[in-house]
């Protein structure tokens, strides 16, 4: 069995949203379990017919994370929210993952605090997988938990993101890792990026070299590193993409009455397009690095998206990826750490 | 009339991408002289029977700078390269713009050296014009001419972005500028970002904020400031995400035969869409700050893409827009410079 715990007040919409996917999501896989955390008599509400099912179990608590709260504010104020107790179910071992639609700041604040990060990782990052071409998928990390990176940081986004594929992917070779950079060129970037392209080209990690911003779709490699800003940018770029892209698709196909027909004659297929991009299927970001698992939902998403993010949670579970993750990063930092303390200089000698 | 000269050895294809684009060009914009530097023999050989065409000139050069060539050695060692003599006709007043496929970094010290920067100026960027919603464009500077940016840099982008949209697209209001950021809320982003964001907030500039790497399609803003590293990532992602796209739709619409026969039925309306997002047409991208108009255009560009880097030379000329541009970077220099020096503090009094 399969646990999750959702924070079942979280997102813009809250329990409309949460409560029709928890239910969809336990007639999906029925080997699992789910804790809804929050507001118990609004939820036994939302459940309707459903309060009474056998796999679903109800934690109350009677505090809500704001969507623009500050992440101090809520850490220091919000003790009892649904965010922080359904991630205190992971802690507790109640639960193997915790999803959250609700603000990033407060819910990366609280998983660090509660959770705490895995030894030799100074921040966790935030990763979700893209879809690629050829229909495989890129995981881009980090996408907005840290403006500003360090050189090591992005080696250890490197690691995380390595063994979280290698993980929930399993392969003959080990997964590419590629950083995002402006030209694929040894020598291009600032420099913290010069500096990561040497402890990455250093590092046992399968290291493909720099990347530029289309390397998530080309599927030349499956983990993008990169510091937070330019990963959020470049996500938020994509997003808008395709959006846009979707836009004028539909604007064309209503343009006149021959172009409607046509669009009725095409349906199937625009149908099979749209389902293979439509941005709810790739919801559900992973806060990697941490003692546990929590799976962050947009916060606009609805009941589909949101029961996306929840399959996103029971597949990392499902793969043991927490336990290998956890290995895999204390046996490369180990290495790592060893090969750093080879190669450092000697102390200057007394003259 | 508009003169124009080509590097016409520029580009991963040289002369059988630059010649019939420059051929084609001249059919379209009978107000048009060209100027084909390079070498003349194979310029005269390419040419054909159009070698005696009245609103052509050959200016012959004998050294060619590498795609891969380092900038400083282009600089150095290059100085009578097709680029750099293209690049003088401007100086000279021979030609208003120059326009080249070739090397990104070597185009840009090359330019600098030879037109040097615009007063005020400290670096010029890289901007380019995009699709936005509702047929709209938006400009967006820097996509990789600085890799790390200081806050009066990123100040410095604005006004010129601001000054090159209202040049080309005069409106009744003033350009609307965003800076590119992780999120929309005032305090978001490193140290660089947020006293960028206080320096925009305090000229005299239209400035709405904060935006995030989907303002670029949102129609919310006409220009995106940003730093040339995470411009480059976007700019990348969005081309990659628009080829992604048409890969999967081509895909689909020929997985089987009733798909193939949707396609033939959605034909006009697909070359409709094609049309609209074509990358070829957004070809063309402006350096920004110079004492002229240098047009870069993608290295692997093909005759109909050069030819749009040819009409996006010919619009920003045009438009006065060089004109209009020192003119206003000039004084909103003089007033940003003169607010500063009011609000310096104030000189320690000797105790």
């Amino acid at each position: 069995m399969i646990t999750l715990a959702i924070d079942a007040m979280g997102g813009d919409a809250g329990l409309t949203v949460t409560i029709p996917a928890a239910l969809e999501f336990l007639q999906a896989k029925p080997d699992t379990k789910l804790i809804l955390v929050g507001d118990e008599p609004s939820i036994r509400n939302a459940l309707g017919a459903h309060a009474g099912h056998e796999r679903l179990h109800i934690v109350h608590t009677t505090e809500v994370v704001g969507m623009d709260e500050a992440p101090q504010s809520a850490l220091k104020n919000k003790k009892d929210s649904s965010m922080r107790i359904a991630i205190t179910q992971v802690k507790d071992g109640a639960a193997q993952a915790a999803v959250s639609a609700g603000n990033t700041g407060a819910l990366m604040a609280t998983a660090r605090f509660v959770l705490k990060t895995l030894p030799g990782i100074d921040r966790p990052a935030i990763a979700k997988f893209m879809p690629s071409k050829g229909g495989g998928l890129a995981l881009m990390l980090d996408l907005g938990a840290n403006v500003d990176c360090s050189a090591a940081q992005l080696l250890q986004f490197g690691v995380m993101g390595g063994e979280l594929f290698g993980a929930m992917y399993p392969r003959s070779s080990q997964p590419r890792i590629g950083l995002l950079n402006v030209g694929t060129e040894d020598i291009k970037g600032g420099s913290v990026i010069k500096e990561a392209h040497q402890l990455l080209q250093n590092s046992p990690l399968n290291f493909i070299g720099n990347v530029e911003g289309d390397a998530v779709f080309s599927g030349e490699v499956d983990v993008v590193v990169a510091d937070g800003f330019t990963g959020n940018a470049v996500l938020k770029a994509i997003e808008g993409a395709v959006k846009f892209i979707g836009g004028v698709i539909r604007e064309e196909f209503s343009r006149n009455w021959l172009n409607k027909l046509a669009a009725l004659l095409a349906f199937p297929t625009l149908r099979g397009f749209k389902n293979r991009l439509d941005p709810r299927k790739f919801n559900g970001a992973i806060f990697l690095g941490l003692r546990g698992i929590v799976i962050k939902s947009h916060g606009g998403a609805d009941v589909e998206a949101f029961k996306y993010a929840l399959l996103e949670a029971y597949h990392e579970v499902e793969s043991g990826s927490m336990a290998k993750i956890e290995q895999g990063i204390a046996t490369q930092m180990a290495r790592l750490n060893a090969a750093a303390e080879q190669t450092e200089t000697p102390a200057p000698q007394p003259q």
